[in-house]
């Protein structure tokens, strides 16, 4: 079979780890073209990864060079757009997250999406490709748990990554969409249902600074989903002990907890300190194998003429959602949604 | 220096291992008196533990016995009567949680305690006096967290014991006043704040008959504090795993957590199954040093002219954000406390 | 059923622990005598615990002191004296361990146990009572391992305590005399049979003070037992991170561990140095509730007409393997034993 | 720089794996020639693989592919004959373990190592590549334990692969030769010293089979080190959980175990059954990110004209001491060894 010919539009930190992933790690794909404005970072591909094909234009990429899939991953505001122009130019899409910024981009992206059907779309939740969650996920549907009602997800980022995340504060879309938006997906992936309610609050407990932009660097929130089902979210900038993504399913015969010790590695200190356990740094190191598989499951689905399990749906939902969150917390209120 | 005399009324489970507590763990203190309305069970505090004086009627025990000190273990509804009585009487006085069953009884039992400053009076919120507890208390005062600003308390029951809770269910108060208000006492001993907001949610995934009594299997809550602090609330009856008590602590520079996986004791079991571990069945295996410790706080602050750190104020305050968590359980918003 | 009188004699650390576990927390005895050559000891144990009879001399307390039972918590080398004594005298006797300083010793004391056949003898192996051991027990002899083949120990005690353990070296009888002598008697109760091999090495790895008593820090050794079951011990006097008693049963269907992780109770800290856990700082804090259980499995022997189930024969057992191991350290070869 | 072109020999399991590898996964090389008897297994590697050179005669490959290094995963009786001749060929090497089946292979081995100076020689002691192992040896040489001095090692097979175990048996060269080997090569590396005296014993627990071939299905070493270091090791057949790699260094001022719980994953269940977690299943799964950095390693040092931290002297000298404890087995008797 036909290998995958890639190319990957925008090749900051998240975009260069794409890149690496379809060149070394993705099997049945070769990246042969990348699009970025920035020279430098064409210069680095083309040495590094030895792509074939670099652009400073989107356009071209798609036009030119022969490819038959492209990765996105520019910068969140310029998402819906790579995205329809790639569909327009009949090519399978891969896009981070966020799908779009608002609401209504991301209702531009679902109707391009479907009028394409022929075409794979995929959105990168990620996490559902990791190994622990998509065992869970096994684990729930063989009943392990009975039927789910609760899911509690915790997603903290590092302190020690807290000067990148208040200079990208300005242009983030705040806690929830920017980080609680994942987890907002793992809730509704492991209930099934959509939320009908959201009520978030938060502050800034450490950092002032995020007030400026309207953003804390703490919140919580109380979900609730159709059928009854509920949900706690805890989604924080200031984790001492490093990036940790913990969710929890709860069902009626038993419990699944996903990383209460997010554990670096299988080693245990036995020290003056008591015993301890060096904790994961951020997510390329939590998630790097999600990445690959991923964008593996993205080739093969192409191959293979397969749907994505992750929909063009579920990013307007967990956007939605995340935007619920962001009025909830400004309004100090919960905010009702509808599930369609 | 003198022992304490204890008198007891209520000999039901807890009121039993109150008793036993009494009678064999507690130094400086002796357990001379009982009060039941049922015969077997004074029969067997006289005949197991040796309690010389038996009453069923609670004025008499008060009077006649000669003690210096009561521990209120009577049903919920007559907690407030027999601690005003005892109180008046001149008697130090523990009484077991709930403080009342409405808040129109604590304003009763504050009074009555304000109104005898001289007499000792403490209510078993007896979790604080887990080592654990304490242990994190200490820490945190020591600045092992920071400055404490989300806490996350889950209160499960076992499914196994759902048989006990199903016929208590239409007395119990509901799951609020019967189980989250330990959390809740937690939650504003942690933050060191009072609730402004609360906003609960639930419903019976697994035992439908908790409706009949407009009441849940399972909840969550959000909370907020003075200050700006939140809290997380899980709060259920169909664990299978076990009693699961687990409390977390966040802070600006780090977080505690106490008991994320309830282990009964220090042996994992490697087997075709993995690793396992066994979960702690009940409360009493729990927290039965607890109950000890609590016990002992009580007459050692009678002997040496202490007052307990958990005042009638604290069951006062908890029963009001237990009350609200249920009227936002009923009307599917949040309510809205005044701190004070 | 009448209370048993119980007397004490030697009223060091572990005396005197064992005097107010007597006096306070165990059902049907009661403490009533203690005897010690320090004067200081026995005012302390008069005014702290109300012992009415207090003795200088041993023979004068069990023949005037109206005791049914002693417990021998003296010098080693006073072991096997107070125990024929007592024996002769009528009395039950509990002893710590070591049952004897030399095997002659204890062949004396086994004697006077024969001899004396409805008299209640048994030895401090408390770890035995631990719940965490007995659970395991209790596990094993279920099934949950199949059958028993392999045990590994470990016997650490903390770094903190090592000025004690220098002082105490000329006197303590070695590493596998003070230290092992316990893990070897679990290794023979979990497996249910005797060593018939022991090769033990070790060294002074950062204390070398030891050596000048022809003792080490640190030592392992391997052991074989009648019908082919294995062995590993590690005993240390070095551990940074607490008291860490360790014990794993490997059988053919599975194997059971008994605390990887030390810890010192339900408290998990994440903090810039990732996840830790404190640890257990020394036995009395490990075993507290196995020293409770170990008094009253004995009173409840004398009140029953029972035998416990730790017998004379374990003493002079585990000493004997002890003293192979010793012989095995100093030699540099294995030491062969005869398993009865 | 130009890519290293590889050849491998060997095409079973661990074959197709290390293929699998070199293709997909090692940077800055290509896998274009492959040996086997087996018509299958080439026409295998060429389909999926679409290695372009495929052989049955070793001779033909080395001199005839164009190739710059080999991977030998032949049969352990072919790896000296196969490792001289591409070194006399000008060849890199990469081994898999075991070096020789014989002391005298080894010594072959290294000879021809020796006179190679110019060629890369790498011994497949994966589990120093191990993230887990690679950081425990980082924070030790860190002096995050001070001075180690003692190892604990387990290796421990799952009993659900039993069956390959026990076809293998008569050619596997016994449980010292193919599985403890790794735990010496461990142990060796932590003291940074070499073992002078060897005490192993063993049984057939649970497959008599075993003793067919004077194996046995789990055996206990004790081992003494230069300088006075200690080790214990455990390997086993027949472990229900899983695939069971642990070790231990202890030294004077902490102590690292790597992997006491081998998860299988971040998951954690609450059940009826307690709490529980999914082991690993077998070595594939545990190790596989170390095969693929050990390639990658290999490779680098042909790029980069550095020596691989394992030499071909820790391959005699870990199947020495895996002979020595073989003898000591037979004997009954511990065997000491010479250092050097």
């Amino acid at each position: 079979m036909k290998k995958v010919r890639l190319g990957i539009v925008g090749l900051g930190r998240l975009g260069m780890r794409h890149a690496e992933t379809a060149r070394y790690c993705v099997r049945g794909a070769e990246l042969v073209a990348a699009c970025s404005l920035n020279p430098a970072e064409l210069a680095g591909v083309k040495e590094q990864l030895g792509v074939e094909h670099c652009y400073s234009d989107f356009g071209q990429m798609i036009a030119g060079a022969g490819i038959d899939a492209v990765l996105v991953v520019s910068s969140s505001s310029e998402h819906v757009s790579h995205i329809t122009q790639a569909l327009d130019a009949g090519l399978h899409v891969f896009s981070e997250k966020p799908l779009g910024t608002t609401i209504e981009e991301c209702r531009t992206a679902e109707k391009s999406v479907e009028t394409h059907r022929n075409l794979v779309f995929m959105l990168g939740f990620m996490r559902r490709f990791d190994p622990s969650y998509a065992y869970a996920k096994r684990q729930i549907a063989a009943g392990a748990v009975g039927q789910p009602f609760m899911v509690r997800a915790y997603g903290l980022d590092p302190d020690a990554l807290i000067d990148g995340a208040l200079r990208f504060a300005a242009t983030s879309g705040g806690i929830f969409l920017d980080m609680m938006i994942h987890d907002i997906d793992l809730a509704r992936w492991f209930l099934g249902a959509e939320a009908t309610m959201v009520h978030a609050i938060g502050g800034t407990f450490k950092y002032p600074d995020f007030a400026l932009h309207g953003d804390v660097d703490n919140a919580t929130a109380l979900m609730q989903f159709e059928g009854g089902g509920m949900a706690l979210f805890f989604t924080g900038r200031t984790a001492a002990h490093g990036y940790h993504i913990e969710t929890e399913i709860v069902g009626t015969e038993g419990q699944i907890r996903i990383d209460g010790v997010p554990r670096k590695n299988r080693v245990t200190l036995y020290s003056e300190r008591g015993t301890s356990e060096a904790c994961v740094e951020a997510f390329p190191e939590r998630f790097g194998e999600a990445f690959t598989l991923e964008i593996q499951e993205f080739v093969d689905c192409i191959r293979e003429g397969r749907r994505p399990e992750v929909s063009v749906h579920d990013g307007t939902r967990a956007t939605a959602v995340a935007y619920a969150a962001t009025e909830s917390l400004r309004s100090g209120k919960p905010v009702y949604l509808s599930p369609r």
